[in-house]
């Protein structure tokens, strides 16, 4: 039975790249080696990264005022080196608060220098994306994670500032187009739209670097990453292989502009399933709802049927709908590399499921 | 033509890690998904993780009060971890300068506390291993690198003091059996002996930690893994998984003491041939030879053979002798996945090259 990885992360990737990386951990090009036992300075791989870093500013459309890096300790470890970079003592950061990330990426702060949290949408359980907030004019950045993963929130315009953009990705990267003018900088942990975990993407306006008066541990200072070409130490070399490999799928596809719709429709099925199904409900605000994961629950008078209805997706090769931890409920993690089939079996099993018990 | 990797790292690995290691990328377990794609809170994924921390401490032999972290971040990671975790400011941090990682390791300490160095063997180009040092009785710890891989020196017993030793294994980590009650903490990139690059083996005494009077950002406390079992964070699934492999190889052979065994005698092999060859010369004091890294050039009024034995070993399949782009000359990695056969292949080669040139 072919089966459907709705998993929220690490998540589905492409199968021609599965096919590539599993290869190429076999036999790597014309080495007759393995990729995971090849030097990271040997021109094979310096190719890879290069392309990597190239590619990934391409698709997003990045000018050469930034610099791309990958780099080691997933979006965890951007939460404080972000401010240990940016921020000087008796500054101030700006963050906005959509859920767990970006409240893990606010507690980082206190230990280089203020923050403020402009607006948060924990009031109604995450549920909808804050807007309409006043930016202070002092602020050294303002920070938001375009994506929710937990509460199923996403940007789908950003704010209008002068202050330097930062922004957490990790969950919607490649998925659609940015507005790059507005971002300062940007990270996102592999493992949801880029690769297998184990690297971190960032792309950084060169001229927010340098600027904080602090001593920075050599392996923290981003500025040590780019002088060295992300080589200052041996990098994850088959995480960023893959990672490699999933960009030129994008690539093929047609580029993010593609991704998005293909994304949008996606999403609709599955949104218009939600809405018109008696058994389900949605739980974002229908104009924040985010087109990578999809949290829903069953319906007033339904609840006790949530498990029965896990049982069938998990017989049916649906995989990873449980809800997050904290949350409860179904989320459908739908990103770029879930093919239309494995929504349109989701569908069908609500509706079944709807006709039976509705 | 079989290839023979020598590269120092990331390096070789057995060739029943690789095959496995390409399966599980394609499909891993009974999941019917690549270990690539598959979430680190799966019970499939929680299981290696867990087999992999205690398989770590067993081949090892560390006890109960220890506890084991698959990081991310490389060994240069630890370089600045270390004493952010263990030193406040004004206590001091005794180090070995042993060549080039102890440097970067000792350049780190500046920032959270003082450094000493007791000794170093810069005096004669990184040779030897300095011995017989005084140890200050009030320092927070004692930090040695137990194995060079750029000038082939290595550690053959470790100083005996009271003062907690800190211990950068990244080079011969699993090559043979360690007196673990010297130890409060050893680490190891993988990319050795360990399995592919991305992840990075630490095993700390508990009661070292929480004793520092600085805020930790969370990713960098050493105690926010250890409450986490490796997951507070997405850990890095696949170099994880590979390194499990790994270890498990090594258990198959009999575990460090057999390692130890077999690696006595492939180094034997070369040294000798080293030795007694009148075209090459070995670069590092015989009593401290390293059995994993073994540099030698062309002996006096030979030089300029050296471009051509490099060339005729690349042909004959001999891969990364080149010696490290500072020092020169050859460098034979042979880490514990390298067969006896290997270094037969390079002994032959030199053997073959002395009859036609000596």
């Amino acid at each position: 039975m072919k089966k459907y990885n709705f998993f929220a992360g690490p998540a589905i990737l492409p199968q021609s790249v599965i096919e590539q990386a599993s290869k190429a951990a076999l036999s790597f090009g014309d080495m007759g080696l393995s990729i995971l036992e090849i030097s990271h300075r040997s021109k094979e791989f310096v190719a890879v990264l290069e392309e990597a870093r190239s590619l990934a500013k391409e698709l997003l459309g990045f000018g050469d005022d930034y610099e791309t890096l990958f780099l080691q300790g997933g979006a965890s470890s951007q939460f404080f080196m972000t401010p240990m970079n940016l921020l000087d003592e008796g500054e101030t950061a700006c963050y906005v608060d959509t859920g767990n990330w970006s409240n893990k990426a606010i507690k980082e702060v206190k230990h280089f220098g203020n923050v403020e949290v402009l607006a948060s949408s924990k009031d109604e359980g995450y549920t909808y994306i804050p807007k309409g907030f006043d930016i202070p004019s002092d602020a050294k950045y303002l920070h938001l994670t375009s994506n929710n993963t937990i509460f199923g929130t996403q940007y789908h315009s950003f704010p209008d500032t002068d202050i330097p953009i930062v922004c957490d990705m990790s969950s919607d990267i490649f998925s659609r187009p940015i507005p790059t003018e507005k971002f300062a900088m940007i990270y996102a942990g592999a493992q949801k739209n880029m690769g297998p975990a184990g690297t971190t993407l960032v792309i950084i306006r060169k001229d927010l670097l340098g600027k904080v008066k602090r001593e920075i541990p050599t392996m923290l200072d981003y500025n040590t990453h780019i002088k060295k070409d992300s080589s200052f130490n041996t990098p994850p070399v088959f995480p960023i292989y893959v990672s490699l490999l999933t960009m030129k799928w994008v690539k093929e596809q047609g580029g993010v502009a593609a991704m998005e719709l293909i994304n949008e429709e996606k999403a609709a099925v599955l949104y218009d399933e939600i809405d018109s199904n008696p058994l389900f409900v949605g739980t974002s605000r229908k104009e924040d709802r985010s087109l990578m994961n999809v949290p829903f629950v069953m319906a007033k008078g339904y609840e006790a049927l949530e498990a029965e209805f896990l049982d069938i997706c998990a017989n049916e090769g649906i995989m990873g709908l449980k809800g997050y931890r904290t949350v409860g409920g179904f989320r459908a993690s739908i990103y770029n590399a879930m093919p239309i089939e494995g929504i349109e079996k989701l569908v069908g099993l609500m509706k079944s499921f709807a006709v039976r018990k509705a």
